[in-house]
């Protein structure tokens, strides 16, 4: 049973990771989920730089968005969180961002594929939520944990993307490939047709298999290069 | 009643998180209005780098451009302010920039529509002004105005942009998204097709009701992020 | 008249400020002749790390390419600066650089045209030098020379470009000026149609009679700059 | 004859280097060959932050992939490097990198071309491999190198690129021209048909002559941008 003291770490982590990477500002936010103790912890709402989060800024609620630590408020889109932590037992961890390239996935009219052979995990497909709204209901998270049905991720219209996974390395790694496949997919589109991967070679490659290896490893990566950078990050703050 | 400090470390702050960002640099310059005094505040001019604004080099003058503080001198192109103060009670708060996206739907066929949720706010559409001249008088100054009228932005042909606002933080905000607006279509455009936000969904979506909410947490944010950045900031100039 | 000590301090830092902004680095070098002592002032060649230039790394030749101070040698392609400095008399300051951007329009189909009114600088149009070869002679030069005539800018197919200035103020903002308005036509090319300023705009616009004070002002802003970020300059460094 | 020393020190810059230009991160790995010792030294796997290898951090191994020094593994794809090393005498540094644009052009229909005249090292053309599997074993290394034969690099498909060249000098120096090919190539693929160097220009351009000459300036320049960069640069690490 991992420690209320280690998922507090790893997500406040997780968070100054993404920030590093562009990929959490402004907007967005990340949790997971304690089976045991039925509790989730989130990273905090939109006023905070992101950069310097650590396990005390870190969020802790019940399934019903009721919050344990007094004080701070839950981010305005937390049903997101819960319904998948609630409806889906393989949803431990669960990430809404403003993802600059996955992003621009939700308003093209072009069907996502993955081009790589490490974005072979997103093989099955990636559905769009097409309603104009901010998720601010449990009902609202039910129709979306609905249509993500059991897939690792869900782009939101004119909005961002929801990534879920078994645990918090693999919702870095995923997200990160995620945003790669795209950006890719953007910069390969100026160049005429391009070659996806298929179905057969998705399944050849076994990315799902060695998921949770490759994401320990690029941990690993990620977190000596955060601890490197630290709160010291230059360059524009984006706008997600 | 907004003290004059008040509005004069706010514009400070906005100037340099606006440089941060890499939306204001060599050109660009932003004003607020303070109606009861009838004065107008403003950042300073091309020499300055920006990176390093207090409020001791914001700029006091009336709305004939004359100035209070004597020594330096306005930004050429005042009267884009002046004017937009002058005619619109809600014109708090103007920025002129040559965001380097934004300013690209100066010289496109293509008309501007808002590609996200956040970005319906410019659901009314953003006219262009066409003069081929720097804004210098007075005279100028109310064509523009009167080719804004009551909307909250305008591309200057092969020129910049203008943002206006009922204050600091909803002009930030608006200048925010109307970056990423532009960026997210451009990068778009090279996918073929793709969906704008309806003019139904936008009236949903209620961005206009939740402006200042949503600028106030905006402008904590990156009040923070330009703290810890600071004059610190690497990487290229913007050519802006 | 200008004294060497002055001449060698601003290239320095033109060398300096054009490093910030990634258009030199491994590649290109800038140069300023003086008339009364016809001496001509060089940046230091390929393997010089060209943020942290001062006025000792300048080299001084004539305009043979036999150089006054002992030990180092000039830059492979002295002869292109030669040639101008002695063909033309506005031909004061020279630089020959493989910016990211400019540097693609030697190798499209598309003719350049301004798209700014900062731009019309350019209205007259820029040569392509379409030789497979660097410039290693005077001949060269000298084609190249004739070929540019008294135009302002040069692109050299596969390889760079060349500006042509009046004084080292006006090479670095006519520079700035042309990446500028290169990256602005290949985002905007994604977009489908767009808009170049007119001649008749050009004309208008006035930009020639104001280039001179236009470039003062933006050599007070980028020397600032390069004050601040200095030799501490983060990010990749640029192939050029 | 070279020392151990001095290859693993080379190679440790050469890594460094690679990742201050956003070409080695989470993935990738660079080696050297040492015909009379026989021995490859190879620079560390996944999890290692390639800002901060230094001489230590070198793995030596035989060309059968049993590693001398006990404790750490060789990266994965380790039998890319050795089947070269082993095949070709002039195969003595190989690079295996997901560089950013460069892996674009095993995804696209689009051939490869060279744009620039530095560009004509490449002008025989670069293959693809086209298996939808990482290359685990010497057989597959010995499909790869019998594909690319006597040629520079070769893509992988969906995946990365190989560079293989004589020293370490001109592996990086190769590395860093195709990287900026590719660029280049993306950006002009948006603005309609572009100009490759024709086979007689290349010829005419000599590249492959004065390629160790350029790769030493090249080498002597970028050394010099990591010293003064260091362990500093910030930004966001690429996810290569």
């Amino acid at each position: 049973m991992v420690s209320e003291t280690s998922l507090r770490e790893k997500l406040a982590a997780c968070t100054r990771i993404l920030a590093m990477q562009g990929l959490i500002g402004l907007f967005g936010h990340v949790s997971v989920f304690d089976p045991q103790r039925r509790r989730v912890f989130m990273s905090p709402s939109q006023g905070f730089d992101k950069t310097g989060v650590t396990e005390k800024d870190i969020l802790v609620s019940r399934l019903d968005g009721s919050i344990e630590d007094g004080g701070a408020r839950l981010p305005l889109e937390w049903p997101i969180h819960m319904a998948l932590h609630e409806r889906r037992a393989d949803a431990l961890a669960v990430a809404h961002l403003h993802a600059p390239y996955a992003t621009l996935f939700s308003m093209t009219e072009r069907a996502f594929r993955p081009v790589t052979l490490q974005g072979s995990i997103f093989c099955g497909g990636i559905p769009t939520y097409t309603q104009p709204h901010l998720v601010r209901s449990m009902e609202q998270g039910i129709q979306i944990a609905d249509l993500i049905c059991d897939r690792p991720a869900a782009f939101m219209r004119g909005h961002g993307i929801i990534v879920v996974a078994r645990d918090i390395e693999q919702m870095l790694f995923s997200t990160l490939i995620l945003e790669d496949e795209a950006q890719k997919q953007i910069m390969l589109s100026s160049m005429g047709d391009f070659r996806c991967i298929s179905d057969e070679d998705c399944a050849a490659f076994g990315a799902a298999a060695e998921l949770p290896g490759r994401a320990q490893r690029a941990w690993s990566y990620y977190c000596g290069c955060e601890k490197r950078l630290g709160h010291a990050g230059g360059g524009p703050v984006p706008f997600v």
